[in-house]
């Protein structure tokens, strides 16, 4: 039985410090025996709802079958809805067929990236509302998605909800125009490496060059950078844009922050702009 | 096999730094191939035993069948017994039936959330003395926790310890008077929101009103406080009491931390106070 | 199936923040559906190489049959070896028999404490370069960590690598002298005790005492400390030379950080002496 519907992937804001996570773990466990559950990450700052879709959307490409159980959730105890979303899956993918979590912009982009809606429904509030607040992730959440892994068709679980009134977040910004690039931060790594909105597709079409300025926005910092094709190429301390392993445009140090360098989080934005060697330049 | 007897459910304070939580995996699987393991947590504060009895017994009610192994044991290397207690659940309780631990307080009151005593013993030491300090969530717990989750009888595993000599914590403090209560806080989690001793029926055994005073003994920091239902009803920075997902009151503010407001910790005791409103107020 | 082949164990220094280990998990469990996934720590220090190494000798004994996936890798991207190593065991040995991971030295240790080396290979890299920098965690090692987990033999992973030809680290210094011994620092861990390269051999070796001065090279911080078989042997803030569960010799504090006290870190080299009591001494 085990992996037969796959695994249950779990993104959360719940840290590891408290038992949250675990009790969430032990929630799907004890509601599906013998689930394969793979943490993806209880990291994503608190409350920071487009970290953690940033975060999913770049996950799910590589899960596999299964549901993904996603909780960021600042407006816990509100009138947001807590949904559930079953996919028609893109044809050739192997990825999950089925999302729950709050309906506050966390799961679209990952829905997307593996296919379009097929059924989404409202998850009922549990019953008792006798107990104090809930712990959706525990009482909500989890329920469902064992029930989903289980193979209960997801109409089972609530009632209907037009996919188009999912909530989604504003896309990312890029804007380009000849030589320059503006974008958005969308990640900074553990390693200090700043993914940017903007793809290898976006500095074709601002025709960027090799040689870059690159500003940010909020500090007004600037550094030079160069492109490259590995963090090895940068000398010492040197900031280089290159094309990480999720096809964004990223600016890397070699075994040093980028962030720190340039002095940017999540949100900002950054300009990368072509350096025109001027006259009697080498 | 997997999933018959549940799962072994482990919660710490080696932290994730380490390998400390790995090799105690490890251990357990390899004395007990296909066992689904789960961390609830291994982030308690080092060596806080109170703090980790708490976190357990918050998450036992939603475990599920299977093994509590749980570690937070400042007397390591001690004359401190090392136990292993199985339990005659409650009636409808789908619980864990065992728990391994260090006998310094940490298991009782989440035995207590699942049932009763059947039966408690003393896990010798290993024998390998020459071996050098024990590493004893590698080499007696993990070992026992697999013993137990394969099926065998804890009387199997160690001579027999009267249920009345385990170690207990002193409870929680909590005492009211008309229009006031004195609690203990219980937890501060990633969030800030501050758990109490108190539970609802304390606050009404207290007759406390809506609005409420707010003092922390040890710094006599103060603050107004509204009881509410959800986060939501609050506006920015304002406290509230809530009824939080245990069944206890806590003190939370909106996306905002209400342990860092009233510069509260573990173990501090608050007042709270029904604020009377004087002639004239609105 | 699950068990079949043991568990694959984790050990990176993607840290928990990201969904790095995450991927990885997944990635593992796509392309081996019903594996047994044991995290030992994605907490390593980033691009510590040693640091990984140690942990993963330290961890190694206790693990049982599997696969072995290390990535800590400063030089992802650059000309490095990403390699697959299947182990001849020694006598008795049940560690794991297959270790995946980049060739820089984070895996012979861990390889030498199970058996020989019976075959190494060289795993090529993804194919599609347009995809950008690789993540190889995801897209190499995940792939032939679930492959050897699988069954398949490591020569039909890659090109056949002389064992000899494999990255080796400096072995962790010690040199003794009558009553003195000069050891590495090997590990602070999460409660602050100092793992010393130091063994109790060494100890014998140099004919050690029970009263001790340490001395910390990098910053001449001295300290007196005792020779103790229990940290609950040592006062408040008294520091002891203990033999630690893996049969090192440590300074510890009990339940404070004697890497504090003593201001070390991994790398460092501290001098243990024997101390004479002078004439007129008790």
């Amino acid at each position: 039985v085990a992996g037969r519907a796959g695994s249950v992937f779990l993104l959360t804001d719940y840290g590891l410090a408290d038992e949250f996570a675990g009790v969430v773990r032990a929630s799907v466990s004890r509601h599906a025996p013998g689930v394969p559950i793979i943490d993806l990450t209880h990291g994503v700052t608190p409350f920071d709802v487009r970290a953690g879709a940033l975060g999913l959307v770049r996950a799910v490409p590589y899960l596999g079958p299964g549901v993904v159980l996603a909780v960021v959730d600042p407006g816990v105890g509100t009138a947001r809805r807590a949904v559930a979303v079953s996919v028609t899956p893109d044809p050739g993918s192997e990825g999950p067929r089925h999302f729950v979590g709050p309906d506050n912009g966390l799961l679209p982009w990952a829905v997307d990236a593996v296919g379009a809606v097929r059924r989404a429904v409202t998850l009922p509030r549990p019953s008792d509302d006798a107990a104090g607040a809930t712990f959706d992730g525990r009482d909500v959440f989890a329920p469902a998605a064992a029930r989903l892994w289980r193979g209960e068709d997801v109409a089972e679980l609530g009632d209907d909800l037009d996919p188009d009134c999912l909530v989604r977040l504003a896309p990312p910004r890029t804007t380009s125009s000849p030589g320059t690039l503006e974008t958005e931060v969308l990640w900074v790594d553990r390693f200090g490496n700043v993914q940017l909105a903007a793809r290898p597709d976006d500095a074709t079409a601002a025709a960027l060059g090799v040689d870059l300025k690159v500003v940010t926005a909020a500090t007004g910092v600037s550094r030079r950078a160069a492109r490259v094709t590995a963090f090895a190429a940068l000398g010492p301390g040197a900031l280089g844009l290159i094309v990480d392993a999720n096809r964004h445009l990223a600016l890397v140090c070699d075994r040093r922050s980028a962030a720190t360098v340039l002095e940017v989080h999540p949100g900002d934005l950054v300009t990368l702009r072509s350096v025109v060697p001027g006259p009697g330049s080498p």
